[in-house]
């Protein structure tokens, strides 16, 4: 009835990635020149360095992890080396990563130490009978592998625990990005802001992957899990159909089982990539009122990166020669 | 496009409900009368107790919550008193639920000294705004909201110990139910066996909700997180399609999103129930080598529960006075 075809023995030309960096209320208005301009240099050398896997007839898992990996070295973004704080002032990431191919998928949750939360998740995915991984439990398992352990002081961040003692004196679960000009104002906390990174792509042997990585929401409690770690609510990949990384309130995208109804869609509907993407996100997120956005791209290398906040961090470099890098609505 | 209609206001005289106990190698040669008389009894007290609330105009969400607690308080299941021990000879317990006329849903995982983490999870869906908290972060939060905490010696079981004891010989993570006869074999390991118990109903309101309760997995390590606390994977309501518990080898319902693909089959496919219940878990399921079954209960009160393992504990009470408590493959 379904085919999981994946025209493995096709070598074709047509490959893409797409990244995003997170959703919000990010305005012109409220960024700097030079702070739009750090964005874009960093979201564009997250692009070149997975599409470069991708020209190389590298795969789409490589591509995604790698496009990950720069932007969680960056402070600029919520995940890694950037995360936001939880209210006891530490730092718990979540990431998780999906192979098109094999539908396999790894997935940790709630990890303080380690470095980079996407390799941790490949090696998950690749190494373990499990897909998801939590907490300390997850950190014995980095370890044994070999994963590059850190201590708390590398997310110390001054930006960020400013986010937090500032929410704190407001009692809001505060989701990510702030706005960065208005960092000194805490009205401006009573935006939604997201972070979140992700990626996704389409190689060349036809293959797709999908991958998310976050820091979670600054003054968050209670261990909460969003929706970046979870299969089918943050991320998705199936060769059949295609390749999704949410960023947003997570709570909204776990009930609405965001990633996979994407798929759901196109294989059940026959619809379109951009319908099926634009209708999750533009008509159903919002009925529940759930603010954010997803990058998706499909088997035929289409792409769509709807969102419904006022701003994304995203960008996409594909085999034609099409790049774009973009921050604001057009 | 996709309605969400309820039909709050007609009160109709069809109301279901539907437990499950586990799936796995469960085979009437290697049960004694005994046993099987004891699980019939128990899942028959978990059935009428949540039909009673729905008998009496009660919501489904307090139905199959109480479905829930009954098999959490017994030494039977691999749920609450019955939860099978870590590799670290702890027990780590899961649990979700959801609503489905609002798709709200509350979730924990990975907590080790609440008596019963169903309530926990309902606590979650109603009282914070996450859907999804974890370890010992979900403990704090269950004691300010005065759950009742049990010591680790609330969960000692010797059997389940021994279970672990021989396992750990083997060094193979297991999934429960063993087979109760061949405790004493090593041997009997080799075969699939699982736990985690759920509950779907309809209440006489129209209203769909779905819960999901388990101790995981014999010997699990580094915080796993299975299926039965994601929401999409080992549960799903949605007033408009269905209600869905899964149980099985949860790194498959993970990858697979089988409870939300229920969901979607009939929502975007428009198959019955009982068709889209069965091409997920002896299709989708089984091309994955993925072993395990699930229940499924809809908007009219039709119901689904297949699996593709040797058996799975399971039961229904429909308003129209059909009943039945199964075990074995008929």
């Amino acid at each position: 009835m379904i085919s999981f075809s994946q025209n493995q023995s096709i070598m074709n030309e047509n490959f893409a990635i797409v990244i995003h960096g997170g959703a919000g209320t990010i305005l012109k208005k409220n960024m700097t020149p030079a702070m739009e301009k750090a964005y874009q240099e960093k979201l564009q050398e997250a692009l070149d360095s997975g599409y470069t896997i991708l020209k190389n007839g590298g795969s789409a898992i490589d591509a995604v992890e790698k496009a990950i990996l720069v932007m969680e070295d960056s402070p600029l973004f919520n995940a890694g080396k950037g995360a936001v704080y939880t209210n006891a002032s530490t730092n718990e990431l979540d990431a998780s990563i999906m192979d098109g191919k094999t539908l396999n998928a790894g997935a940790v949750a709630g990890v303080s130490h380690i470095k980079n939360p996407i390799k941790l998740a490949r090696v998950v995915m690749e190494k373990s009978e499990h897909i998801m991984l939590s907490g300390k439990g997850a950190e014995d398992f980095a370890k044994q592998h070999q994963l590059e352990m850190v201590d708390s002081a590398y997310f110390y961040n001054e930006h960020r625990l400013n986010q937090l003692n500032k929410i704190k004196k407001t009692e809001k679960i505060q989701l990510d990005h702030s706005d960065e000009k208005n960092q000194g104002d805490a009205s401006a906390f009573k935006d939604s802001k997201f972070g979140t990174v992700g990626a996704v792509a389409l190689d060349k042997h036809g293959n797709l992957a999908a991958a998310t990585s976050t820091g979670g929401m600054t003054n968050k409690k209670f261990g909460r899990i969003g929706d970046s770690p979870i299969i089918g609510a943050g991320t998705y990949a199936n060769n059949a159909t295609c390749a999704v990384s949410c960023t947003g309130h997570g709570e909204f995208f776990i009930r609405n089982v965001v990633a996979y109804d994407v798929a759901a869609l196109m294989e059940y509907k026959n619809m379109r990539l951009v319908d099926a993407a634009n209708y999750v996100v533009k008509e159903k997120l919002v009925k529940l009122g759930g603010e954010g956005g997803l990058i998706a791209i499909d088997k035929h290398g289409n792409i769509a990166m709807p969102f419904n906040t006022k701003g994304m961090y995203r960008g996409y470099k594909k085999s034609s020669g099409e790049s774009e890098i973009l921050i604001f609505k057009n």
